[in-house]
C-alpha cells in the first residue's frame, strides 16, 4: 500500500497553516503558512482596545493558498508524491470566534451592505467588547441555571459565543437582524470545504458548542429557550437556528467539494473531519491522555487535560469548561487557559518597543538574571484572566520598578508572571482531584523559548516536556483527518503512531524553585487582592519582600 | 554707584552651575554649567542599585571651571563688566550629601589609600544603601527621643546624614575610623572657597544640620550623645567632632581665599554665604513667603513653605523636617519632597528606551491623551517615597496595562503619578494647618514640561505658577550672597528686587480635574494599601474602575 497523507489546517490569530502529514508515523512532509490580509496582522482593530475582529474571506483564501503550497512542497520533498495520496483534512481554529451568517450559511461580511461594519466580521476569541453581556449572562445563569454554570466554572466569559452575539444584538442590531444564525470559525471552515454551510447540511463540533455555547446532552443541547429569552427574546429565537447536528472530531462533516478540489489540487470527496479548537486538537497532537496536562502556549494558552467519562468528576471552579467528548471521544475534556502569554511578550516588544529589544535580545538579557534579582513582579493580566478568575476586566500590573529597571528585567518578569499563572491553573486542577502527572508543552512559545520553559519548570517545580511536533494543533487536525479517513481505527492508535515527545526535558532546579516559591506567594497575594472580592488584607509587605529577595539573591 | 553682582553656585546631581546676577534687579548676566567627570553622569554607581556616590574633586573643579566661564561670558555680554564688581558668592547643593573628612577638613577621597573606595566619596542624596540603619534610627528615636522624631515627621530617612554614616561605620569601618568628621556638601564648598575647612574655623548651615542631622537649639544642637551612642558608641564619639558653629544663610562663612581668587579671577576676600540645600535657596529664588508653596521639580522635588516662627505650628507627620531658620531667618522652614520625578521620566526614556521615545516625542504623544483614557495608573515610588510615607523600601508600580498600551500612555501615567504625589503633599500640609494659597514651581521639569505643569494644575485643581528665573536655586544662592555682601539689608528686600513670576500661569480645567479626582482616589487606595500598615481592604475594584473611567473618557 502506498503512503497515505492527511492535511491539518490550523487557523491561528494572525495566520493559517497547512500541515501535510504521513499517517503512518506522523512525519511532517510539508508546511505552508499564510498571513491574513485584513487588519493589523490579520486582526481588525478600532479605537476600542477590546475590539478584535477578522474577515472570513481570509479564512477561505488561507485554505486555498496554504493547501496549494503544501502540496507543491510535498511534491518537491517526497519522490513520487501524488496529491491523490491525501486521504482527509482536519481543521482547528481559534475560538470562540463566531461569525454571523445568512440563511444559506454565508457570512454577512461578504455582503456589500456590511462591508466596513465590524459587527459583521468574525468576532475573534480575544474580542472583549462584550464584558457587560458576559456579566449579565453569568448573573442570570447563576440565578436560574446553576447546573449549567457549574460546568463552565461558574462564570461565562466575554470571549464566548452568547456574550458576543448579545453585544451585537444591542450595539449593531442591523447585523443581528440580518443574521439567520451564528457559527464558529471551527465549524465554518469544514462546512465551507464540503459545501455543507446551509443549515440543513451543517454539522457543528462538540468542542466549540460545548465549551463556548454551553451545549450539553444533559440539558438537551444548547441552553433552553427560556434562559436565552430572559437575556433577550431575540436570543431565545436564535436558538431555533443553532446547529441541529453536533459531533466529536471522530466524525466527518462531508467530502471535499469539486470546486475546492479544483482550487487546491486535492481529490474531490475526501472526508473533512469535524473542526475543533486549536488547543483541543493540539492536545491530541501532543499525545494527551489522563494525567497528562497539555499546554498549548502561543499568544494565549489553552491548558487541556482529559478524564475518562466513566469516572466521577467534580465541577472545577474557574475552568473554561468540562465537556464530554470535546477533546477525545469517551473522555471529559477539561479546558483551562491564560488569556495572554506570547501576546504579553509581544506587547512589550511590539508596543513598548525598548531599544534593541527583539525577543532574542531580551531573552538573552533575561537569561542572565537570577530569579528575584530584578525585584520585579508582574501580573499576567494584560488581556484579562481566563482561569481561574474568568474576569476579562482585569489588567496588567508591574511592581518593583526602581530608577534602574531594565527592559530585560521587565521581560523576564513578564515571562515569570505567565509561569505563575500556569502554576495557578495546575494547582486548581489538583485541588479538585484532577491529578497532573506530566506536562507536555507545545505551541510557539514552547518551541521558541527555552528560557520560558526553564522558568516554567523552576516556578512549578515540575519537568516541562515538549511535544515532538512543532505544529501540534495542525498535527492533531491531521490525526482527526486520519481517523475519519480510516487510516487509523481510533485516536489511541493514531496518537501512538503519529505523536511523540522531544528528548530534551526542562527539569526544575532546586535553588531557583525555592526563590520562586517565595515569589509565587507574593504573586498569589496580588492575584487575590486585585482579582477576588473575598480577599481582605494589606499589601504593606509586598514591595519590601521583593526588595529582601532581591538583596539576598544579589549577594 | 556701579552695578554690583553676585554669583550663585548650584551643585546638582549631575552638574554644577554658576549664575552671575545683578543684585539690583535679579537680571541673570551669565551662566556656566560643567558636568561632573566621575561615574555615570557624575554619579558613581555599583551593582547595588541603592548606591550613589560622588567624587569631591568634581565639586572643586566645578567651582573653578564655571566661575571662570561665567566671568568670561559676563565680560562679553555686559559692556565694561569687571570681575571686581562681584561682591559675594552663595552656594546651594543637593543633600543630604555627607562626605568623610580628616582632622584638617580635607576629604578622605583625596587620599591615595582610599582611591577606589566608594565609602570615602560623598554619599549622594539618593544613595539608599542605609535603609536598615534608617529603620534602626527611627525605631530607637521613636522609643527614646520622640520629641526629636516629631520634628522630622516621625521617620528618619535612609537619605540622611546619620543613616549614611552608620552604614559606613558598619560596612566600611576603615573609612569611618580614618574620618575625623563628616560634613555636608552644602558646607564643604563654602568652607573650601574660604579656607575654613579646619574644624576650628568651620561653619555649618542650619539648613542641612537641621533638616538632615536633627540639629535644633531646643535640645542643645545635634541629638545628644546618649542617643547616638545607643546606635553605636563610635557614632556617639563622632558628635564631639560635629560642627560647633551652625548658622542661617544670612551669615558669611568667610572671605574668598587668595588662592581661589587667583584661580577664578574674582576679588579675594568677598564674602561667601553659609550654604544651603538647592531646594531651600531655590525657594528663596522663587520668592517664598508664608502661604506660598515652592516646588522645585527636577530629578526629585523639594516642596518648601515657611511659617513665621512666632506662630504655633503642629508637627506634621511625614514631612522631611521643620527647622527654624532653615529657609529664611525668622521663619520655620517646612520641607517635603518626592524622591523622584524627573528621574522617573528619565528612567523610562533612558533605561526602558522605547523606540523613538525622546522626552519630546513622548510628551507630544502624552499630550494628545485625555485624563483616564489610557486606563493606566502608576505609583511614583521608583526611588521610594519621601513625603508622606518616608519609606525608601517602596518601589514603582504600574497597573492597567492591556496588550495595546503605548509608551506615550505609560509616560503620561508616570507624569500623573508624580502629580498625585504632589497633591498628597499639599493635602498633608493643609491637614495640619499649613494653608497653601499659591504654588510656585521651578526647576528643570517646571521649566521644560508645560504638559507636566498642566497635569499638575488639573490633578490638584490649583493654578501652577512658574518662577521667572529658570535657575532658582542658583538665584537664591546669589540672593544670599547679596545679603551677606550688604547689597540688600535683608531677604525680603532682596527677594522683592531680584525675584518674580512668569506671566503664563497653568490654570486647572474643570473636566480633567473631575476625572483626576476619581483617579486620585484610586491612587490613594494603592498608596495606602502598599504604603501603610494600617490599611485593610480589598483591591477588587481598582482595575475595573480604571476600565470604567477609560471607557467613559473614550466615548
Amino acid at each position: 500500500m502506498s503512503a497515505q497523507y492527511t492535511i491539518g489546517l490550523d487557523y491561528g490569530t494572525n495566520s493559517v497553516r497547512a500541515l501535510l502529514v504521513d499517517t503512518a508515523d506522523g512525519r511532517e512532509i510539508a508546511t505552508a503558512i499564510w498571513g491574513y490580509e485584513h487588519g493589523h496582522a490579520g486582526v481588525v482593530l478600532s479605537h476600542d482596545p477590546n475590539l478584535a475582529r477578522q474577515h472570513p474571506a481570509d479564512y477561505l483564501k488561507g485554505a486555498e493558498v496554504t493547501i496549494v503550497q503544501a502540496l507543491a512542497e510535498a511534491s518537491r520533498s517526497v519522490s513520487g508524491f501524488q496529491p491523490e495520496q491525501v486521504v482527509g483534512i482536519g481543521v482547528d481554529t481559534t475560538g470562540s470566534t463566531p461569525l454571523p451568517v445568512d440563511a444559506d450559511g454565508q457570512p454577512l461580511a461578504f455582503r456589500d451592505e456590511f462591508s466596513g461594519n465590524p459587527a459583521a466580521l468574525a468576532w475573534l476569541w480575544k474580542d472583549h467588547t462584550s464584558f457587560a453581556e458576559a456579566a449579565e449572562i453569568t448573573a442570570l445563569g447563576l440565578e436560574i441555571r446553576p447546573q449549567i454554570m457549574a460546568k463552565i466554572g461558574g462564570i461565562y466569559s466575554s470571549e464566548w459565543f452568547y456574550s458576543k452575539i448579545l453585544h451585537c444584538l444591542r450595539t449593531a442590531p442591523e447585523v443581528f437582524d440580518a443574521a439567520y444564525s451564528w457559527i464558529e470559525l471551527a465549524d465554518f471552515v469544514p462546512a465551507a470545504l464540503t459545501g455543507t454551510l446551509s443549515p440543513n447540511k451543517f454539522t457543528a463540533g462538540i468542542c466549540a458548542s460545548g465549551h463556548k455555547a454551553m451545549f450539553n446532552e444533559a440539558w438537551g443541547g444548547y441552553p433552553d429557550k427560556e434562559f436565552l429569552s430572559r437575556l433577550d427574546p431575540k436570543l431565545g429565537a436564535l436558538r431555533d437556528h443553532l446547529p441541529k447536528r453536533v459531533r466529536a472530531v471522530d466524525s466527518s462533516v462531508g467530502g471535499l467539494t469539486a470546486e475546492w478540489a479544483k482550487k487546491t489540487g486535492l481529490p474531490a470527496g475526501i472526508p473533512v473531519a469535524v473542526g475543533a479548537f486549536d488547543a483541543h486538537l493540539g492536545a491530541i497532537g501532543a499525545g494527551i491522555k489522563p494525567g497528562t496536562l497539555v499546554k498549548i502556549i502561543g499568544t494565549s494558552t489553552c491548558d487541556i487535560t482529559v478524564k475518562r467519562d466513566s469516572e466521577k468528576l467534580a465541577d472545577v471552579p474557574g475552568l473554561c469548561g468540562i465537556v464530554d467528548g470535546s477533546v477525545l471521544p469517551g473522555y471529559f475534556g477539561l479546558e483551562a487557559g491564560q488569556s495572554a502569554v506570547g501576546d504579553i511578550f509581544e506587547w512589550f516588544v511590539g508596543y513598548v518597543k525598548p531599544e534593541g529589544g527583539s525577543h532574542e535580545a531580551l531573552t538573552a538579557g533575561a537569561a542572565k538574571l537570577q530569579p528575584g534579582e530584578s525585584g520585579l513582579l508582574a501580573l499576567d493580566w494584560n488581556n484579562g484572566n481566563r482561569t481561574i478568575l474568568v474576569d476579562q476586566r482585569l489588567t496588567g500590573l508591574l511592581v518593583g520598578q526602581t530608577l534602574y529597571t531594565t527592559p530585560a528585567e521587565i521581560y523576564r518578569a513578564l515571562i515569570e508572571a505567565t509561569a505563575y499563572g500556569a502554576l495557578t491553573i495546575i494547582n486548581r486542577f489538583e485541588e479538585y482531584g484532577v491529578t497532573i502527572d506530566q506536562i507536555v508543552n507545545c505551541g510557539g512559545i514552547a518551541e521558541k523559548s527555552p528560557l520560558t520553559m526553564q522558568i516554567y519548570a523552576d516556578v512549578t517545580g515540575r519537568p516541562m516536556k515538549i511535544s515532538r511536533s512543532a505544529q501540534t494543533p495542525a498535527l492533531g487536525a491531521a490525526i482527526a483527518a486520519a481517523v475519519v479517513a480510516g487510516a487509523h481505527p481510533d485516536f489511541a492508535s493514531a496518537q501512538k503512531a503519529m505523536t511523540g515527545l522531544k528528548t530534551d526535558i526542562f527539569e526544575p532546579t532546586p535553588g531557583p524553585h525555592a526563590v520562586y516559591r517565595e515569589l509565587y506567594s507574593i504573586y498569589r497575594t496580588l492575584h487575590d487582592a486585585f482579582g477576588t472580592k473575598a480577599w481582605q488584607g494589606n499589601l504593606y509587605d509586598v514591595m519590601k519582600k521583593l526588595i529582601d529577595i532581591r538583596n539576598r539573591v544579589r549577594k
